[in-house]
């Protein structure tokens, strides 16, 4: 049976599930969550404003401090729904928890960003295969050649995430993905990927290497992994993100990620 | 100065406007044109219904015999209202007129279908550089090894455009014409021209061929020459058709081609 968002949310928060978020609460949008504090808050805000496509932002921190976002969900609790999280001191990475009641600072601003698993879910119901979800295995990722726009001390290289499909899929899976600008939009490359600076393509930076079946081309997509590595590069005090896979589960419909007017950017 | 639809079908009615109609009436839906008996008009019907890529049906005469359309444009004159025809008897091109008043048959039916026109104008209004325009050629057409679905004698391979772009465009090209299903909708194939039985793209089998660059994906179209292939198989006693380039300008503007659905086809 499915359960509503707020169940798996309240679930979350007493250790009840612990897993991976994919699968869970199909049809609503999931999102990636950064934590800054105030002083990085404006920088962050301008660097999704400018590098939209690796960057959807979904929704902030109403008020400085806030741990609660009533837009994306009601009784969310940004400190306690999400399974994992990262805390990084420095841009370095210091331990995974599962909860950051203790550690959540009143100069606080949460981001959440929009997530792929929103245009996959999109992509699976129009009968297109997803090679990653039929190989049971994460989304194949590369660090590319494309250098995001920076802002200060945030910049770095843009991350995309690939997927092979048939040029029929592919034409299909662009015109999908281009309705959806809040989760990722249209593809950022098609074909070959010397172009993207990505001379393997059996060896990802980040998740598995997929099977790629001969005809078929490679479609790449902005990555929500990109803010990552630009917080890596900025050393911030104090970061929290979401640990990969381990998703906020929102109250929103993905319906409501789709726009009429698509996705030129 | 632009002018209207009306004013220049006008011109084009007595004689005054003769050239090819690409370029005229900016803005506005221009359209192919097939013109058969009734008594193989729902065959026809049935073709571009199961077809729908390469046949976009627009409109058709309201009753059998008319050669109005209002539907499509204010005192439309189908007999008059197209710079150059094309008649056809069992299938055999006869000659070329530029008025079928006097062929006029009480049992006509006029389908009206939609023309790439409207999706090139929309993707250069997106910054989009279109090679056949940008080099002032015609578009290069080929002939496929995709079977149309047939009905009765209505039958033949698909025809293609072609359009050389790159990669980024190709993805924003595909994303754009997803939206405009009624004048030839998304592509249909991109990358090896191999995969639909062209093998040289440097020898279309209609229009001219086009330079293409390093780097370039091949974008190809459903084409709305398909039909006159279809026709031709078919042999009816007579059938009328726009000459190419020669095309009906419509009072309707070409934001009404766009649909917020997509094309999913």
């Amino acid at each position: 049976m499915q359960q509503a968002p707020i169940t798996i949310r309240n679930k979350i928060r007493h250790g009840e599930l612990t897993q991976y978020t994919s699968g869970f609460a199909p049809g609503f949008v999931q999102c990636n969550l950064v934590i800054l504090p105030k002083k990085y808050a404006d920088d962050f805000s301008k660097f999704c404003q400018l590098n939209p496509k690796p960057c959807p932002l979904i929704a902030t921190s109403e008020n400085t401090g806030d741990f609660t976002i009533e837009k994306l969900g009601h009784d969310l609790d940004i400190r306690t729904d999400i399974p994992l999280y990262r805390l990084y001191e420095q841009g370095e990475l210091i331990k995974e928890v599962t909860d950051i009641v203790d550690i959540w600072q009143d100069d606080f601003v949460a981001f959440l960003l929009g997530c792929s698993f929103s245009f996959e879910e999109a992509l699976l119901a129009e009968g297109i295969e997803i090679r990653n979800i039929s190989e049971g295995k994460n989304v194949p990722m590369y660090k590319t050649n494309i250098d995001c726009t920076p802002v200060n001390q945030l910049e770095g290289k843009m991350v995309v995430s690939m997927r092979p499909m048939s040029p029929a899929d592919a034409i299909k899976a662009i015109g999908i993905c281009s309705q959806y600008p809040k989760v990722h939009g249209a593809p950022i490359h098609i074909g070959d990927p010397a172009k993207l600076g990505v001379l393997d393509i059996d060896s990802p930076d980040f998740g598995d290497a997929v099977s790629v079946k001969e005809g078929e081309v490679l479609v790449f997509w902005a990555c929500g992994v990109t803010p990552q590595l630009a917080i890596q590069n900025a050393k911030p005090d104090i970061c929290i993100t979401h640990s990969p896979g381990y998703m906020l589960i929102t109250d929103i419909p993905n319906s409501q990620m789709k726009t009429a007017t698509g996705d030129l950017c």
